[in-house]
């Protein structure tokens, strides 16, 4: 029987443990750096069983799914264990600082730096799901420092998945990941904060809620352990998305400080091209 | 038979159209500035017939959901064509500014100021959807002003949606919609923008969107035909909210700027506060 195994038994790593299993028949073995979640992995059937770094010798796939901060050092020790064949994939979202410091890892070539582009706002094993990444973008970056056989397994599990694969360097991957992810994190938890502060002076603001808020706010649910290493990690990008960011903010308030409708139509209707763009 | 009328045959006019007529037995007429919103509502079905100004007199409720910035000029308009029997309702976003304006009519005692907090992003009669208001809030603003019993009847009305009521001045209506509804609409816009901008220089950005991009970009779709009024109607609170806002991501930029990963920890931590607040 063919061995996965998944380290960091959270959203992404738990829900790609239950589809290796359910889709491709693997055995599922984890590692999590706390017991809590290896025993709810367990538990609910994520994992078949738990093992340890010395255990990695017969996985035909290892998948590092720890906090982006942590992955470059989970990942020279992964190395360190593997035989020749395993494939060894990370999943995190910030792609430039992994390849780097994997970058001179004699096995470099059995490393596949991934990122699914999919989740949801909650965390840990209980978060794992089914057909998370159905339809979804899988990102592979720098595959020309892979072994073709190896990125080939990738692309299995990618089809597996159900996913579109997309490949590109792990500079721009990081780029534009900061624009179409990252950013609307930022501005989320800062929406929330600001929601929050004002609510401790006026009650019940909250019964007010429209579903238009709870959707634009949904991402501040996402926790600082995932969140807080993608933004350090990634920081030269982010900032510069949020001083666009800010840029285009302050010009907005001015159209409206200015009581300008004629702009304010103009500049909306221009933004509503983002229907073209996003289907659904 | 009863006659309910509706002026402004959009999203919020034609979902009330369609539940009155289902829930209650209305025989729903419309007015609209555009004749194509009225032919459209005919053909969908959301209104029996089309009438104007002068057939308001056999109408027990009279619902007025054009964009904000015409609501008071329409509600005068319609008080002064109005029976004594009739309800007069608008249904902006907006309640400090159209209150003011029909303070001083001799009919002011039959309007009653409401705020269904419910919508999406489209717009239009083909928008109009069943059940849109089940469960959400109606706000009902300054209703000392109103005659008891058509106060009644709006309530009567609300029940009759499945809503739940709430009744606020409509000066704190205006302050607390601005954070739970306006903001989130700049901020969802100023996103789409930005990343817009950005995808004129890199192709295939919209590729790696992912679910928690279109979720905090939907807003972003709506029509400025709404929402410029809205933003300049409540321009002082939503200059106030956005002040504040900006203050805020001035500091989470700093967090990330001085790679504060403590800081940013417990800032989240904070944020994620708003799971306990939004239930779903």
């Amino acid at each position: 029987m063919k061995e996965a195994v998944v380290i960091g038994l959270g959203l992404i790593g738990g829900s790609l443990a239950l589809e290796l299993k359910k889709r491709a028949n693997y055995k599922i073995k984890g590692i999590d750096a706390d017991p809590a979640n290896v025993q709810k992995a367990l538990e609910l059937g994520i994992i078949d069983e738990e093992t340890t770094y010395d255990g990695l010798q017969n996985a035909e796939v290892v998948i590092i799914a720890v906090p982006v901060n942590k992955i470059g050092e989970v990942a020279l020790r992964v190395l360190d264990c593997v035989e020749s064949e395993t494939l060894v994939m990370d999943v995190g979202s910030v792609k430039g600082n992994i390849c780097r410091e994997v970058a001179s890892h004699p096995l470099r070539s059995q490393f596949v730096a991934a990122h699914p582009m999919a989740g949801t706002e909650f965390s840990g094993p209980e978060a794992a799901i089914y057909d998370l990444f159905d339809g979804k973008v899988m990102v592979l970056c720098d595959v020309q420092q892979s072994d073709w056989r190896l990125l080939d397994r990738a692309l299995s599990i990618s089809k597996l998945l159900n996913m579109r694969v997309k490949m590109m360097p792990s500079e721009e991957h990081d780029r534009h990941i900061a624009y179409v992810s990252h950013l609307s994190h930022v501005i989320s938890y800062v929406l929330g904060q600001t929601v929050l502060e004002k609510e401790r002076d006026e009650a019940q603001i909250f019964d007010m809620a429209s579903s238009g808020f709870a959707s634009t706010v949904r991402l501040a649910k996402s926790t600082g352990t995932m969140w807080s290493p993608i933004f350090l990690e990634n920081r030269d990008n982010v900032l510069q998305t949020l001083d666009e960011y800010m840029e285009n903010l302050a010009k907005f308030r001015t159209l409206i400080a200015e009581s300008d409708d004629a702009g304010l139509r103009k500049t909306i209707s221009d933004i509503n091209y983002i229907k073209k763009v996003l289907k659904g």
